[in-house]
């Protein structure tokens, strides 16, 4: 077998250095959300069918693995069957974690007590076709609240994300926009049939000016007295609170449209009077998941690093109504691993010390002097200090090479030498200085 | 949609107490890991089906979980084609974490610092028949050390079963046996190749007796001089020290069966003298995956909990030859999670705090009240507390039935009476007992 393996395309190993990055993420972001009582959940990698398809529209249904039913599958089917995939697979690899989250619920709702905040941390898979920065399975990150549709509960989803970011040491900008305001906006202008042609729009205000962006409208059918009640909103500047104001004189006679600019004026009020260490920004362009979401939706940029949303989320209405189960309302950020590793990365956020999480590699010099190490590592260990033997008397070079390739910043060396007279030369291998010590003087210093 | 979604049979889905426990013994199982050195590495869940076919035996194979090529897999193929899985899937999903581990270290053998110390834990799947205590789904935890002979390893996996086991409060028994013990004693009572089945019938001498024992050596075509032979080894007594040796004495002759008793011998001086806080046994009838280990195997089962291994492993010579890389020798051991899991709770071992990650709830008694509890929420999270504001002003009694049902510890009342004096009461959700105290005061007790 000459040809080295492979890893299915899309797909990746995650070396020793890339999951530790990866863990300190996901463990501060953990911390934050635990901090907050949001507790874990996992579903199972595969669900059934039934429960995956019809959910994310054609084109996710396409973007499914699906599994081969298990056992001798082709055998007893017809040709026509065999090439229908429903007869020979039933399950398929969870696509999101939206979905499965509404399905727990839905099948454990009697066991749940509401509201129900759960964190979900796990891969999914996406037969999408590979490309920079897209994989095949990634892991996703969600925390919601659902059962409740207390605005308290967007503040808290604020202050995740400027503790979770705060923490991290990622700057960022959340902006922050409210369906029921996109809606009222086209209601007022009398097309409230074109919201989304309308926020479309709107969004590309930015790359292509105000004349353009009046000529799309007009693209989609938008007629020109609507157009002209638009020009405010299209101009609305400020601080918050002086955007809610105008926006309500303009769209004060949508009553959806009123309640949206009630909702984000709560929030902002109650972000600013806890001291919450971000001000979310209102940004009528923000346009996320818009069949989906319902009121508050959120967008998290990192203000140093060009890489697209590190984070996102919004209310929802109904989670559980494509199970039978109607009227959960919730709310809920996500947060892009990847991507904030990536920025993490560019912007050399890690800390050092995850470079490796052992202190201390005792060099092995032959059968007495290792029995001795053998005890001093032991004691450290009892200490909680990371601590390694190099398993064999190996050429010094070697071992030295270890540490170094495996950012060790300690080396101990106990020779005959150091055996006979009960002391340890301390090796710092970033600085390069070494030093003497008694075998408690080690002890203690590490 | 009036039936209500369920998942794939042999699946699980982790309520937020399961993870809470499940986690515990995880981050236990890592902390120690990473006190000797051991770094995480994680592997696609999906592997190419020539990574995985033909390494799990026939059986194995059967066993997989394949999945369907994406697109339109069916539609060019001929029905013969169809009916071979080879032709519309090229993908199964991870069987155990050995194969990957070693598709790992082939593909990546340039960029690896050997002795390479790593660590896994991710789920396998396995199209098994489900049934209790089996599972479609589960998690593997692994801890090898490759690219090295040294016996060092093995006593440090020794030290790290006492540890883990340890931390987690549950009394176990350690029985080790060595594969070369096992040819010496074939080979010195001239079967040399019957070592699978005179193993087979020395396992069950507890079970069936010293006659019946002897009567399945005969069946097994073992004449009776060997078995006269062997009669010494089925009553070996005494300390490890003793038993290896009288072994010494018996198969002596055997170079291999010598080499094993060396080998036991300096692993259990060497766990001695480190003071490791187990004592291995010496068992010579453990037999685990006698065509995978090549040198010292290990198991370790609870002693108050009957459930089987609860944690176990080997030295093998060749991990990556299956990949065309020989001469990869390693030792390993893998924890059971699930079974883990069921002693603690069997025996009651989890850590009371366990139950909620939320210390404090604060009642929710309206929009003034929320205002004050909010802040004080804030104060307490920037202090590491985990709290919670009930998100609405529901009824009390649902409030204290949400804090009741989540095992919320303790639960804070700010009413407009309160509010007024600049109070809080704190009930002891535990004892039932109610103080009142200053906000100063609240936030310095909790």
């Amino acid at each position: 077998m000459a040809q080295k393996p492979s890893i299915p395309k899309g797909t990746r190993d995650f070396s020793p250095e890339e999951m530790m990055r990866r863990t300190y993420i996901f463990d501060t972001i953990k911390s934050v959300f635990r901090l907050f009582g949001y507790a874990p959940l996992e579903t199972p990698s595969m669900e059934n069918l039934s429960t995956l398809l019809g959910k994310y529209g054609d084109e996710g249904d396409k973007l499914l693995f699906k599994i081969l039913n298990s056992g001798d599958y082709g055998a007893k089917l017809s040709e026509e069957e065999l090439r229908q995939a429903s007869k020979i697979s039933e399950k398929g690899l969870r696509y999101d974690l939206t979905v499965p989250f509404a399905r727990y619920v839905v099948q454990h709702q009697n066991e749940i007590v509401f509201p129900f905040k759960r964190y979900q941390i796990q891969p999914v898979w996406r037969a999408d076709r590979p490309q920079k920065g897209r994989y095949r399975e990634f892991y996703q990150c969600d925390v919601d609240v659902i059962g409740s549709k207390s605005l308290l509960s967007e503040v808290e989803l604020v202050d995740i994300v400027a503790r979770v970011f705060s923490k991290l040491g990622i700057a960022v900008t959340l902006k922050m926009n409210n369906r029921k305001i996109l809606y009222g906006i086209a209601e007022s202008i009398g097309h409230a049939d074109k919201m989304v042609d309308i926020t479309v729009a709107i969004d590309k205000l930015d790359k292509i000016g105000l004349d353009n962006v009046k000529a799309e409208l007009r693209e989609r059918g938008i007629d020109d007295e609507a157009i002209t009640k638009l020009q405010p909103i299209l101009e609305l500047s400020g601080t918050n609170s002086e955007k809610l104001s105008k926006l309500g004189d303009i769209i004060g006679e949508s009553e959806t449209g009123v309640k949206g600019i009630e909702e984000m004026r709560t929030i902002f009020d109650n972000v600013a009077a806890l001291g919450i260490g971000i001000t979310p920004e209102l940004d009528l362009s923000l346009a996320r998941g818009l069949n989906y979401y319902t009121g508050a939706i959120f967008e998290v940029k990192a203000n140093d690093f060009a890489i697209g949303s590190i984070s996102g989320g919004g209310r929802y209405d109904d989670l559980t109504g494509i199970f039978g189960m109607p009227g959960m309302s919730g709310v809920g950020i996500s947060f892009g691993a990847d991507r904030i590793y990536d920025v993490m990365l560019g912007l050399n956020l890690f800390p050092e010390e995850l470079a490796c999480s052992t202190k201390v590699l005792f060099v092995n010099l032959g059968a007495a002097e290792e029995q001795c190490s053998m005890q001093l590592v032991a004691k450290l260990r009892d200490r909680g200090v990371a601590s390694e033997i190099y398993p064999e008397a190996a050429k010094m070079k070697k071992q030295m090479e270890y540490a170094n390739r495996r950012g060790i910043p300690y080396v101990v060396i106990i020779g005959s030498n150091e055996l006979e007279r009960g002391v340890a030369t301390i090796k710092d291998m970033r600085s390069g200085e070494q030093s003497e010590m008694t075998f408690e003087e080690l002890v203690a210093t590490l």
